[in-house]
């Protein structure tokens, strides 16, 4: 395996990047591509960009080639970002010069009908031993590295005048993202940067002409910025090697994956959108099952449960314990725990006791309920919730807490302390725990965003926070198969 | 059934309240709800607002009373916020001065076990004739009339000196949610608030002693200010009752409930909260399906789905068009879609005239998807939205339409013009429409301001919207039968 790995590294880790139709024209693809890799080389001090164009002199300051081959040094990396029909002569040139790599940014291949172009490009791919990524796609982001092909804009101007952020790239973090749909990824971004989720790489792959998912999941098997993928696929061309990869990978780094085209409706739209053959839904289930893959129908789960795995240890089994301030958000929860197939945690008597005590003690209120769920009702205090949260987590028979804060009840105003007491003894303790509030008022917005600051994953509702420690309890459960 | 509506009228407007433990401590309850009745009074020039509390004079330059029975005028209705033990006692009085009707927000009765309090008061209730809401509840918030007993702050200070929007309640709307539980009551009022969704009432009716979810679904039915109604309820008392009251509203306006307690371990959660039995699962499932009640399973859906139904019109059958600028967005609103028993419209030969039309005038770029899936692809502009969706919304085969704009793509920028169009067709056909979206960037965010500022009611997924879409299309099929 280490060969294709070591083959994809100057996908993310180039020393140098040829920018093949870099532009002048900010309005054009090959401008914004050839100025964030520029721009984000300078800051981080890493790899060389080359602007590739027959008519400009120099790009943003710097010196441009008519060719790639004109180039005296070597090219780890080839951006092409020309007309669908250049792109066999550009690559061509990428051949002659020892490009190891090429992402092409270029559309107007078998998307489009034009099946024999994409062959052409194929084969040259093949006859320099140049791994290709796309065409059709928007390559790479690496927040490490500074690698960043997205051709689309951080900002949009409006009308008005209004500056206003449309695709803000993610901080770094340990999430990375294979995304068949080029669209559906940089939504994803999108949605990542605005919650504060840090990702590590995001791959678009187009048309996957060379370069598919299984190559890519194999490289993250080895790319230590890497612990959680995420994946959104419509197809697997090569489906045995994949499960023998994703199997390796699924060991030591969950896999979640949205597989679209799952009902007969979305094959169609599948066969429309990458001419791709979405394939027998319950032959994805059970290889999916086989090799430990955690399956989402949607992309709120997608994101929820990846946030989940980055941010929490899996579940050592499926017994977990609701702590809430509001009765019935503790019930949602547990109705929602029970469908997806958890157990609500039957207590230790040394925790019932403790609970009695702690009510007899003036601790805690003594109508609180201290049956799992456990509520401490809209007398709840801070100090309450560290009380118990402590007595569920050292309970033998706890695998996991869903802790639901209602900020709404009148002793909840101090959530600094709150999160940071509650988060100090989940890490202590190690064990998965995902927070559900409900509402968007700013004490709502803080206190979520205040969690997940703490790796401490925050939902909007008490049912999310339910899939989310669904997730890590499956994951879990899959891994004790290995231990 | 109009005599219980009468009944309850001084509950929601009322000429004359009296707070019965008003108090001139800012931390307390009694002053929270005396000083938003005053407030909201002024503002709106209702109701006469009388604190009753012995040991003051006067509260907030009120003139105060000992008792609700030295009142010279008419007090149509109570709010008791005195300690449980003192309610019986306030409550004769009320009974002597021919109060209409008690709101008793104090807690300490049944929930904590006191069943013989409970009791007592009931008795007290029925013997002057006085309905009673509550008591251990939230009481009420009407958004027209401007009675809000919700003693909880508007605002919380940090310790930081922050001072944050805690309880934000939502602007005047269609929509009235009754719930069982206080604290997922208020939870949807922050987020409703936070999503500009407005409001017509709230209701809180904790333990239920006298006035219960069947009298307050009654009485919405004879409301005009309420379009839709929301429901979260764990059990329900009288179902026979309860099906022949939701049965004539259904007719007239959406219910969506959200039945906690489906699962036995909710239902053991729900004997914890409110010591109510949750019963069978299948019979609620039966009751709710025979008179034509919207169930939904989340919170989020609830929420999703209130705002569909207040904002578009129900639809006339199962087929949808779906319109997107990412062709994976659609994958996975046509797999939402099917899971959910909509059906992909098969477009009229018209319409797919129309669009080979468009296709080679270029009005739409000729590598467009014009099956449903309609996929505009990254190269969408608003004039091809604003035609396309003109196409679907024209097309007799399509009954609602799910309008999915990824904004990321390089030519959607105007995004008020883009708004304005769409919306302005869809309210000219009238066929149901919901956006879904992804992300949360500023553009995102804005985006979907925009679209909900119209009564377009926007998502931040696919599949939300997709499962929005299907409850406009679920109450549209059971409003059928009677048509």
């Amino acid at each position: 395996m280490k060969v294709t790995v070591h083959k994809l590294t100057p996908l993310f880790n180039p020393r140098s990047i040829a920018v093949i139709g870099a532009s002048r024209d900010p309005r054009k693809a090959g401008y914004i591509v050839f100025r964030n890799l520029v721009e984000n080389s300078k800051r981080l001090l890493g790899y060389k960009v080359y602007p590739i164009n027959p008519y400009a002199k120099r790009i943003l300051g710097v010196k441009a080639y008519p060719s790639i081959t004109k180039i005296e040094e070597d090219v780890d990396l080839a951006v092409v970002v020309v007309p669908a029909e250049r792109v066999p002569l550009v690559l061509e040139e990428c051949g002659e010069k020892h490009v190891k790599v090429a992402i092409i940014l270029s559309a107007g291949f078998s998307e489009v009908g034009n099946i024999e172009l994409e062959e052409e490009v194929k084969h040259i791919g093949t006859k320099f031993g140049i791994r290709i990524l796309g065409p059709n796609c928007l390559g790479v982001f690496d927040s490490y590295s500074g690698v960043d092909t997205i051709f689309l804009p951080y900002f949009k101007v409006l009308p008005d005048g209004r500056r206003l952020s449309s695709l803000p790239r993610p901080k770094r973090g340990s999430i990375s993202l294979i995304s068949q749909s080029g669209a559906v990824g940089v939504a994803v971004l999108d949605y990542m940067a605005s919650e504060g989720i840090g990702i590590s790489k995001f791959i678009s792959y187009g048309n996957k002409v060379d370069i598919d998912e299984t190559d890519i999941l194999e490289y993250l098997l080895y790319d230590d910025s890497t612990r959680v993928i995420m994946m959104y696929i419509e197809n697997i061309e090569r489906g045995r090697r994949f499960i023998e990869v994703a199997r390796e990978v699924s060991k030591r780094k969950p896999i979640v994956v949205l597989k679209a085209g799952r009902t007969p409706s979305g094959a169609r739209a599948v066969l429309s959108h990458t001419a791709a053959v979405a394939g027998i839904d319950k032959i994805y289930e059970a290889a999916f099952k086989m090799c430990g893959i955690l399956r989402v129908y949607t992309l709120e789960d997608l994101m929820d449960s990846s946030k989940a795995l980055a941010y929490q240890p899996p579940a050592k089994g499926n017994n977990i314990a609701i702590l809430t301030d509001g009765g019935g958000a503790g019930v949602m929860a547990s109705d929602e725990a029970e469908t997806l197939g958890l157990k609500l945690a039957r207590l230790d008597e040394k925790t019932r006791q403790e609970f009695r005590k702690l009510k007899s003690s003036g601790a805690i209120v003594d109508f609180a309920i201290t049956e799992n769920p456990i509520d401490l009702t809209g007398s709840a205090t801070t100090e309450m919730y560290e009380i118990c949260l402590q007595l569920l987590l050292e309970d033998p028979n706890v695998d996991g807490v869903i802790l639901i804060v209602l900020h709404h009840v009148p002793l909840i105003v101090d959530i600094e302390n709150l999160v940071h007491r509650c988060s100090k003894l989940i890490k202590e303790y190690g064990k998965p725990t995902t927070v559900g509030t409900i509402g968007g008022s700013e004490m709502a917005i803080l206190l979520r965003r205040m969690f997940n600051e703490k790796c401490i994953p925050a939902y909007t509702s008490p049912e999310r926070a339910c899939r989310a420690l669904a997730q890590l309890v499956k994951y879990g459960l899959y891994l004790k198969r290995f231990s």
